[in-house]
């Protein structure tokens, strides 16, 4: 990534609403896309759009998302259908005095492209370990890699991230000189995701005490 | 609402994959919507598929979302066209001992239809008042409703709750045989939607009290 490098800002992906909540530059995109743990994909199957969530990881880029061989969702973008990749953060709500400026804290990036196919098997590897080490950080070392077999059950697709834009509002209420004299609380509420206390596998291996990148994941997400 | 009514399962909603984590009755349905806060709206504009993410409000069988008259997405959908609306919690990490088993707890509704618009001012109050209070019960009896001017600038859709599904994963990573000897911690990170304290509006009116309802809330969805 070169400093300062832009997306591809298009008649599509320009902001009609709000140009100034607008960015279009890799870095902003790149540390949404970062933070996020899905992403949800919308294509069209049969004349109908669908909006589905997944998991995804982000190698330079591209987007790589994953899933059954044997998902509609997946089979139907394998064909190289159009796509489009969003991920949202929903960080407030803001309380204005008047319903017309109440809002919501955000930010979000929508990524328009087309996805492929990975085929081999050693890319396919890359691409898991992407995912995998996106959700957790660390995990990756000791488990067990995919094989053969599960390798050809998994379809993975990229998806350039070439195409699009994020957009981030922050801050308190707009305010309204009409409603200056309402005594009503107004302000934001944070949003935020956060860790809880991990549930040990039942049928886990006795005795194991929790990883050290997991025990990081708990601090750096943790309440 | 009759006691156990499905949705429509149709060759579009039925599940595909994992049929066994699928539900089909209104009450799941409804209480996944009830507790979300942002849905993402699938539509075609221009042969691209969108996923667009929105606050909303459910009244009975008719889910109902609201934007700015110049909105592109709110333009598409109030001609009919065909909308995919998805609400999904990410309710944890599964961590298994293979890369295969990792999964995600999650719960997911999905409902397909086309939206119609509501263009009655008396409606639109009704809709908008949902809208705010699915997000913030209590909100809407202090703040000022809309005035004219401001329902003119605003859409609001709404979508029949008739065809669609939820989804849902919970508890502890899948077993493999093949993982048994593997000393590698498993289990699940439960993760959670939590307010945070509220900060103030900076041009707010000095010394108002955070409201009740507000103090309730954060009670129930606070750390």
């Amino acid at each position: 990534m070169s400093p300062g490098e832009q997306l591809l800002k298009t008649e599509k992906t320009r902001l009609h609403r709000k140009p100034e909540r607008g960015a279009y530059d890799r870095e902003t995109v790149n540390a949404i896309l970062d933070e996020g743990l899905i992403c949800h994909l919308a294509f069209l199957c049969h004349d109908q759009p669908y909006a589905l969530p997944t998991i995804y990881g982000r190698s330079g880029d591209r987007l790589l998302v994953h899933g059954s061989r044997a998902s509609r969702m997946l089979r139907v973008l394998s064909t190289g259908a159009k796509v489009c990749i969003t991920v949202v953060f929903l960080d407030g709500l803001v309380l204005a005095r008047s319903a017309r400026m109440h809002s919501v804290n955000y930010r979000s990036v929508v990524i328009l492209g087309a996805a492929k196919e990975i085929t081999d098997d050693r890319d396919k590897t890359l691409a898991l370990q992407c995912i995998v080490e996106h959700v957790m950080p660390g995990r990756w070392q000791e488990i067990r890699p995919p094989n053969k077999k599960e390798l050809k059950e998994t379809s993975i697709l990229e998806v350039s991230i070439r195409e699009g834009s994020a957009k981030i509002r922050s801050g308190p209420p707009l305010y309204s000189a009409e409603d200056s004299n309402l005594r009503v609380w107004s302000g934001e509420i944070p949003l935020k995701v956060l860790a809880q206390e991990p549930i040990p596998d039942p049928r886990g291996i006795a005795g194991i005490q929790v990883p050290g990148y997991l025990r990081e994941y708990l601090v750096r997400r943790g309440p």
